[in-house]
């Protein structure tokens, strides 16, 4: 099957993925490959409504709001939302041979949903990795800071980041670093610290050869299942 | 764990499940039991917000309507619908020792979304029991009919049944058949061509039965998981 390229920017807000990402795509599209840049949540029309249950909620029939989302149903809406991307935008880009750049994906649901009171990482792997049909980037750029840092970049933001608490950032950092050490082959972790070019060259470099290499990998040749492990390469 | 009573009815479209699940949650009550008569899709103010995506589509940012919801998607805005029902609806009811009835549940999922091209029986039914948090009824009523004869009940909404096929109807009969003959200490078959009176003499005959042992076992107590076998009694 020939399959185009699939790359995911990863890490917590303010640490520069959509500026590389958007470079990225620039770069990659300069000799005529097609090239999509896309994001999650909200990469589809689906994704969008979903995007927007997710982060306003829902009003009951009297107008009223109601009340939270629970951790499965969240978990659920998030892998409806992949499950879309990848059938509608994702896989017919790398089935042309294409190359798709996806701002967050699957890691940051293990990175976020996961490791609360009531989902493991395991369950919300399986299921996500189901709702992908086992699509999987080839490479994962892990931009990583201390989260104090990469805030200060967020002036617009302050506030949401703030109320989210440096703790919760901490814990988020570690759980990207924890998947990027379990799958070195995947991912490559990039001190996000340095400048915007010092962090372009690091990623130019790795896409070249990943290019000249061009063992994508991509596209699995059996359909994902639940039954049998899944996340394992 | 005090636990409650949780029936469900399931079969096609046009068998009467509702109006002998209305006259269930009447005799129910009647002795002051606090009763919840509710229903999949659209048992939460989160899961009427999935029932409209379902059923009308998403519109693009340019208005458009946009292409059809994948397989995969479908299932687990289903799913998703399933498990805010469970965790706002259902479960707190049980664990007040109420009883609820349910116009269709797991089965309905089973029975519809799977055994098509892509989404086998198997991943429908893990991710369902995980999505439920392994809440299962300890009765399921099916409600079974020849699909030709269930049809003609439904003058209301002739067109959108000739229009999903007759072949279709059977196949779904045959589904709800199978599942229930694979697990038939929780179903309870019921000949529906009979008048609604007779139907619900068997209801409330077995309904007293399952009240005086009160063995309902509806809450499990460990919570579910994708990674050991689900579905299995």
């Amino acid at each position: 099957m020939t399959a185009g390229l699939f790359v995911s920017f990863e890490g917590v807000d303010g640490v520069g993925k959509t500026t590389q990402a958007e470079r990225l795509r620039d770069y990659a599209s300069c000799d005529g490959t097609e090239t999509v840049l896309t994001r999650e949540p909200g990469g589809t029309a689906l994704g969008l409504a979903i995007r927007a249950m997710l982060l306003h909620g829902v009003r009951g029939a009297d107008g009223t709001e109601t009340g939270d989302i629970g951790p499965r149903a969240e978990a659920l809406l998030f892998a409806a939302d992949r499950a879309q991307h990848v059938s509608q935008v994702i896989a017919p880009v790398l089935r042309r041979g294409g190359v798709v750049i996806t701002d967050r994906y699957l890691d940051s649901s293990l990175a976020y949903q996961s490791g609360g009171r009531e989902l493991t990482l395991d369950d919300v792997r399986r299921l996500n990795m189901w709702a992908a049909d086992g699509v999987m980037p080839r490479r994962t750029y892990l931009l990583d800071m201390d989260p104090a840092q990469s805030h200060r970049r967020l002036v617009h933001d302050e506030d949401r980041m703030e109320a989210a608490g440096d703790e919760f950032q901490s814990r988020t950092r570690r759980a990207f670093l924890d998947l990027a050490a379990a799958d070195p082959d995947r991912f490559l972790v990039i001190d996000a610290r340095g400048g915007v070019d010092e962090v372009w060259e690091r990623i130019r470099e790795d896409f070249d050869g990943l290019r000249s290499s061009q063992v994508s990998g991509s596209l699995p040749t059996t359909p994902a299942t639940l039954s049998r492990r899944a996340g394992s390469r």
